[in-house]
């Protein structure tokens, strides 16, 4: 399987652009396929295929891409409903469920995809599995006090936790300055009830199993753009 | 009932640290309360009572009074299983469940409550209800990325919502930089659903609903101090 991703996340993301309509308010998701989808939203603005659009950027590095490309930008506190986000993701489930968070930006995403009436998901095939857990961990974002007792936490749960460090070795903080803790369970078979569990505990801000929150997955693969979603395939 | 409020809950705090032995790790709680016991704790040091004690503070406020009195203190990085806590709490019902984080310290100290063996609660007799939201509003700690839509959320389960303000009318911070929303649900008829239902929310970092945490609770009256327990009532 020697194709290029980049080119096909990169025809993926401006095909999941084509959804958006004059006058939406848009999420803009954090990440690289995101970047891509921000940059033809800003080609489209300046051509005048669009206009009238106004962004909700779910990370401070996606926030900056926008305003240097000069697409408007709003907040949930001025228009806390989305009409359609663009995000990416980290592994796929059939039903649409899927896991993100490896960029590190999970929780803005979260309540940008919760304020959402349409969430798409823009991914490569390699991304898709039979069941969540089997390809990625589940990043959890927790409070830095207490860390110790939060990894023991999730490892009763079954996790093997690994703490976030940057590339240069500090530990990673998230735009909200807590810990990203990254849980590698295997193949989940209840994403429901871990999601609970996880939750359950104080001091865990947010997980990155994203539950019922996708409506539509633009997969891009050698055999081309294909889009899945909640009311069935759309080829 | 004019009795003098301040030196009840003196007297009970400072029964509350009866409890303390020598070795243990122990939690500190936040506010009034907890300031009283850390007072008698350092008094029993410098005497000799205890020895080889250590706290784990929940607030920074706490920390440096503890500090000012020179009690070691320990992280629950370092010690992740807390012997015993001493707290205070806004309204108490029949089961020992609470509510707690008038002080906007709930995070903290539930993470703490949450490692602790012992979780002893000191209160003056008023804080007592028959039911959860009778007297006290539930405060929630929540990021302030996406504020709007969690006050929507809330106000959704049926809260009366209050963003907490300082003194000064700036919007409150928590030690962890989120903000605080006041939740008058009034009287609660399913604490633990509705604890499960405020957590589902993403943006919501921890409510002050304390669900069968709490061990003990010492109460202060103008008939003197009660010790009351999971176990049963010791007079």
């Amino acid at each position: 399987m020697s194709y290029d991703t980049t080119a096909l996340k990169r025809q993926a993301a401006e095909r999941a652009v084509e959804f958006v309509r004059s006058g939406m308010i848009v999420g803009l998701g954090h990440g690289s396929t995101a970047v891509w989808a921000v940059r033809k939203l800003a080609e489209a603005l300046r051509a005048g295929r669009l206009e009238n659009i106004l962004g909700v950027p779910c990370s401070k590095e996606i926030e900056a891409e926008a305003r240097s490309l000069s697409i408007p930008l709003t907040t949930l506190d001025d228009n806390p409903v989305v009409d359609l986000t663009i995000d990416g993701a980290d592994e796929v489930a059939p039903n649409l469920d899927v896991i993100k968070g490896g960029g590190g930006a999970l929780l803005r995403e979260k309540i940008v995809a919760q304020a959402s009436r349409r969430e798409i998901i823009v991914v490569d095939e390699t991304k898709l599995s039979r069941a969540l857990g089997t390809l990625f961990a589940v990043p959890v974002e927790a409070v830095a006090f207490g860390l110790a007792t939060h990894v023991r936490y999730l490892e009763s749960l079954g996790a093997q936790v690994t703490v976030r460090h940057t590339g240069s070795g500090e530990p990673f903080r998230s735009n909200q300055g807590n810990a990203i803790l990254d849980c590698a369970f295997g193949p989940i078979a209840d994403p429901i009830g871990l999601a609970a569990a996880i939750k359950r505990h104080a001091g865990i801000v947010e997980h990155g199993l994203f539950l019922g929150l996708a409506s539509d997955v633009i997969v891009a693969g050698p055999g081309g753009i294909r889009h899945l979603s909640r009311e069935g395939n759309h080829a």
